[in-house]
């Protein structure tokens, strides 16, 4: 894989909440230097960021109930819709766990598809991710986390999403496994899907690509590209 | 102090995301029976906790742009209406922690101030609390920290909140602690001082109301107050 198809599979994060302008806009400027798939920030930050990457090719990323997912439904669907105004092309919205965590499927579709509408009436092709938090519906036991992951996935997919996500990385069950990703592959039939959270160096990458991922939200990616393309220039 | 005298100092907590509705119900009730100062649950379980709550004298206290405060400011102020409308009594709101950091009390009261003309304008005698995550400004260094303190404080009082709150309890750097609370007390004038965050047993919570705290956010309140009870029956 050379480092340009690398960086076009990786997201460039920054999701710390006390991250500040000047961190923000270098994530941004990397992001169209890099040409990652995304810029993936905070609500706050996506019009500015929207400006200057503005021709590039690299769209802002922004996420919803960002990370706790428990913000009403309504109140989701208004952020995304504030977002996507604000010029993001993609938008990772929070499940609400204990929907999922019940396999509630009729209730997480109610909320995604309250999300879906209100956005796509902004933008009809923004890109649409559910994270499902996956670490913490695994560690309530393997076939409880695989009826919760199946169910999220069916929602998502009955709600027209385009990815259905890992984790957000601030959930102290952990982030994303190759476990977790195998199962969105399998659940997700029609979607993609996207690990993140804990996904520092290549090793844990290349897993997370093996396992099936056609995304991978990192926060440090400058210098892992980097290193990979130093360790096999031109490609492997 | 009678452990009625402490319980109307706690306001009885379960912010985690995985919360479900059983859960937040019990704590609800045990907030009735034990007449806790507030319940503080998530926006999406202030209705039915306020149905259940209603007539008791307990009110409900919900979260803004929980926990990362990251949210546009317009967002936190419908999220706030929302609550409100649902029937919260009391809101506790995160700010925008780089701000802070800069101590950019005029950004800081601009974003304070749109949110509280919009739940005053549903409401006009809510409790609102701003949330600086003490424990990460402190983490800049004393003297930075201070001033970021006073910073929020300043702009917490100009925007007409009642409260200044030291944590979320899910940052990394940490929850309450008395130094933050002092910082609170002497920057904090005119307003009530909440504390919050990995407040779990009573030497702790003593240590906070020694310090200057009003109020208590606490998620494990039933058994201390219940043992400082037996510890002291009838009061200190």
């Amino acid at each position: 894989m050379t480092q340009a198809e690398l960086a076009a599979k990786i997201e460039h994060t920054i999701l710390k909440p006390e991250a500040t302008e000047a961190e923000v806009m270098k994530v941004a400027a990397e992001g169209a230097q890099y040409r990652f798939a995304s810029v993936c920030i905070a609500p706050v930050w996506v019009a500015k960021a929207s400006a200057a990457l503005r021709g590039s090719g690299v769209p802002v990323c922004s996420v919803v109930a960002f990370p706790h997912g428990t913000s009403k439904s309504t109140v989701k669907a208004i952020e995304a819709t504030v977002a996507v105004k604000d010029g993001a092309g993609e938008i990772d919205v929070v499940a609400h766990l204990p929907l999922l965590a019940a396999g509630n499927v009729d209730a997480v579709r109610a909320e995604l598809l309250e999300v879906a509408k209100a956005a796509r009436a902004v933008r009809r092709d923004v890109v649409l991710k559910v994270i499902l938090e996956t670490a913490y519906l695994l560690s309530l036991g393997a076939e409880r986390g695989e009826a919760a992951i199946a169910a999220g996935c069916r929602a998502a997919r009955e709600s027209g999403f385009d990815f259905v996500k890992t984790s957000t990385g601030f959930h102290p069950a952990g982030g994303a496994s190759a476990v977790a990703v195998a199962l969105l592959k399998k659940y997700g039939e029609g979607m993609l899907v996207k690990a993140s959270g804990g996904i520092r160096d290549w090793a844990t990458a290349k897993a997370m690509l093996d396992a099936g991922a056609d995304r991978l939200g990192m926060s440090g990616a400058v210098g892992i590209i980097s290193a990979e393309c130093r360790m096999s220039p031109g490609g492997a």
